[in-house]
């Protein structure tokens, strides 16, 4: 099986190569083609992808899960109709940890190479099968079709190559042998050193209802290609992009010999409670996580035996000081609050201005202007109920309508939200963004994230206030990114230093086809670990270097 | 001062590239000359050396440390002898942590390679004063000369400039700047991106009684080059070692034009568990710890808020299986038994034998038989009380005496411990090994560690319950080594494939100049963290890699 998984290492070397030089230049690079077009991808590739996804409807999704018993479909795309797809319900967690590990043993005799030439070959098959995963993507998170396919599909697989390249390279750090000679009086001592790369054990991903692909795929990957055996226990309402991801890993597991029990799908009536019972099971000793801080604070807490990656909720930060194109700073902001209905763990919420204005090309603007400014954007993208679906996608789920109802009796409502009727799904729920005016005193209000399409503009005495408090806010309270706007180099240093405290990367005026919430593999780092947002950033030499160990022997020779 | 750092970074690029270079190769490599030979370090170097440690006693040492009120005398010498040193105490804990940080900033704007030339910089003004700090560490330890200077000073000094070369490796790779530039359908979007290193906060290193230098200066150095500041809270004990680290690097970093409150000592009382109170602030981010289960696992446990890596007891292993050189391996063990009077944390403990006895060049050889082999060549080693101390140093504190005492009401005694009288040191306390006969269902006896000069010789079944009972009491318990004795090939396989499961670093049929002991830097990784004995390895990239974080710019150009 070892010879199968060095085909593949050479059949995706070049790849490989490509990602790890990239990763260490910084500069562009993608292996998965992003455009959905039939020019790149073929005439019937949408359509079948489309097929693909309609078939799992109403149906037993085939995966036999060690220590399952019955079933569970949970799913109901934002869009507006049950799934009806039934997974393997998990009962018993010692069968399906001891199935986990058994497989685990060959995969670490198989070594480095060989898993890296599984994994890359894993990618290879989710990537033939990237229409339907978009599907899948769409119909569970809200997503609009090229939201989900981009971010689903082609990004997520970059990360996840991502994550392979940079655990390669940490494996590839030391050879597999080397001879030890030391000077002496009479001949040299001389040893034969072999290190091998050993596994820490069962790694958890627990998915989230939003991204359930770009954000389980890097720590899967990560974890198996080192090692590893991985149980993906999926969020309820995002069970099919995970399942299919399950399914192509035991395909090409199995088929390159190894045990498919090596990545195993733990689904789950939310009742059952699953991610907590696997969590603090001894054999766990890697967990990632996405999700709410409830659950992440929870893990850090309890799972004291794993090595926990957790990516968690934020504020993330616009600094508006000055600008030379107000016009472009209010689309590029108009369009991140906009982008999936702001379900991004990297949407900007919270923009501070100065109460006296900011200086622009088209004059002083104050707060109340720029948010008329962002507003009249808002009502051009998202005029047309059409074109507004194909940006905004849909709301996930009922707790984002519950916080952007709510949100209103926290301020002064800039720009109102409205409801959007979908053209081709009638029961879709689909809202565009709300801003709300502040003082910088409504702390209470801002400090904390309002997941959804709620932006918060918030005045202050001006920008020295601004960046103080984006320093003070992200450090207690995290963030995934953050933004400034600024014509004056010393402001932009001031922000640079403040980001820098406070632990989160910073995007400069950004005027153009780059948007805050959007990070490109193998170049932005997602996450720092730096801020309590999150412990783990896609993708440093942190991310993959505790998921495994070296273990050495030496003798004389 | 980035500039003073840079001409450091220059001074010293050769060596840091050498280390690199060992690190990456595993081949021998030592930047510090082991031998206290006067042809190496000069004629008068040694007498300097003791006269310096010997103008400490009795004194203040100079130290001006944040927080300190009045000051703290705590040492004695294994050799029998107040040391009277007094050191500032610490008593104010928010004093010492502002001070500490103070410095943060302008170490961190430096940049990793400014930070990398100061921290090699210290470790040649160490090396500057390696036989004072021999001195120092044998009058704490208990180590005899020689292994003072070797394993206290160039050894420890070695695997400083490890974790100063994997800390480089780690912060160089990613660029400071890279361009990325993205193809699109009319103009490439086009991105400068600038990434920062930036410290975790203030770490903790908390030092062992018995290895003051060699298991304190990896954490320290690892933490303080990738930019932290850095409280060094010796074991009272042990101090002296370290209040001279603290003295250089404070005068290198002020040289430099850095705060010297970036490295402080933090001083105590034993009644003051100065360690946990400092555990557990916020500030603290990151945390060394060398020194019992007890107090390990408590870190592991409530240290939450910072990385802790320990490194604590553990049962380590010989199995015996057969030999073609029955007095070689009599003599290899007997010496890694009697080194330091088995107060390493590599020492052997459990030596598992068949009942049966082991196939030899000599015959077959008995439990009895091995045991009474290894007594004739400690007779050998240690029946002249001049040469036995030069050997076995000095008992480290009265736990160890304790604990010898208590072993012969554990199993039969093979081999008998003796007192050996110092010829220069009359108050020195020194005892020769002793050697256990247990059962194989002693485990009670033999699944803890017994640490000092106390081996167990249990009888199995046969290898196979050796190797069996082996990778079940590292998995449970820990170690730090493992040794096998075989001439069978496939004995030594399934050791291996056992020293793989658990985790721990396999030595094979030494027979000559090395000892299971012993390890060897940018060549051996010392410890695993892969079994319960530690939660860290000298030195692999999860060592480094999570004492900083990247953070990023990004900007349209």
């Amino acid at each position: 099986m070892t010879e199968a998984g060095e085909v593949l290492f050479d059949k995706h070397r070049e790849r490989l190569e490509a990602a790890v030089a990239a990763a260490a230049s910084r500069e562009f690079y993608s292996a998965y083609n992003e455009s959905p077009s039939p020019r790149v991808y073929g005439e019937s590739a949408a359509a079948e992808g489309k097929a693909a996804f309609d078939a799992w409807q109403g149906k037993d999704f085939p995966l036999t899960t060690p220590g399952a018993d019955g079933t569970v479909a949970t799913e109901r795309s934002p869009f507006g109709f049950d799934l009806g797809i039934r997974y393997p319900r998990v009962t018993d967690v010692d069968a399906l940890l001891t199935a986990a590990r058994s497989g685990m043993k060959a995969w670490r005799d198989a070594g480095p190479q060989a898993r890296v030439g599984v994994c890359i070959e894993i990618l290879e098959r989710l990537h033939q099968r990237v229409f339907e995963l978009a599907n899948a993507v769409q119909h569970t998170s809200g997503q609009a079709f090229v939201m989900a396919f981009q971010a689903g599909g082609a990004h997520a697989l970059d990360r996840a190559l991502e994550a392979i390249a940079y655990a390669h390279v940490e494996m590839s750090r030391v050879p597999r042998t080397a001879v030890w000679e030391k000077p002496a009086k009479g001949e040299p001592l001389r040893m034969e050193k072999t290190f091998t790369a050993v596994p820490r054990g069962v790694a958890l991903v627990v998915g989230c209802n939003t991204f359930p692909t770009w954000n389980s795929w890097p720590g899967l990957f990560a974890s198996l290609v080192t090692g590893n055996a991985v149980v993906v226990k999926p969020h309820p309402g995002a069970v099919l992009p995970l399942a299919i991801t399950v399914q192509v890993a035991q395909e090409v597991l199995a088929e390159a010999g190894f045990s498919a029990d090596l990545v195993t799908l733990a689904a789950e009536d939310p009742a059952d409670k699953l991610a907590a019972t696997l969590a603090v099971r001894p054999e766990v000793k890697l967990i990632d996580f996405t999700g709410g801080n409830a659950f992440g604070d929870w893990l850090e807490e309890n799972a004291r035996q794993a090595v926990v990656f957790t990516e968690k909720a934020g504020v993330n930060t616009v600094v508006l000081d000055s600008t030379d194109n107000f016009r472009a700073l209010c689309q590029n902001l108009a369009f991140s609050f906009s982008l999936y209905t702001g379900q991004m763990c990297t949407a900007p919420q919270n923009v501070f201005v100065p109460a006296a204005g900011i200086q622009t090309d088209d004059g002083v603007k104050t707060p109340a202007e720029v948010a008329a400014g962002i507003g009249a954007v808002l009502e051009k993208l998202l005029g047309d109920d059409a074109r507004a679906v194909e940006l905004l996608g849909a709301v996930v789920n009922a707790g984002v309508t519950e916080r952007l109802a709510a949100a209103p009796s926290s301020g002064e409502v800039l720009v109102a939200s409205r409801d959007v009727t979908h053209p081709a799904y009638a029961d879709a729920t689909v809202r565009t963004p709300t801003i709300i005016g502040l003082g910088v005193a409504d702390a209470e209000v801002y400090e904390a994230e309002c997941f959804g399409p709620v932006a918060y503009l918030i005045s202050t005495g001006g920008t020295d206030e601004s960046i103080a408090r984006f320093r003070e806010t992200v450090q207690a309270h995290g963030a995934m990114t953050a933004a400034v706007y600024s014509t004056l180099p010393e402001v932009i240093d001031q922000m640079r230093d403040a980001a820098l405290d406070a632990g989160v990367a910073l995007s400069e005026n950004l005027l153009g086809g780059v948007f805050v919430n959007q990070s490109a593999a193998y170049s932005d780092f997602h996450g720092t670990g730096a801020n309590p947002a999150a412990t783990a950033s896609y993708t440093d030499g942190a991310y993959v270097a505790s998921r495994f160990r070296f273990v050495q022997s030496r003798r004389h020779i």
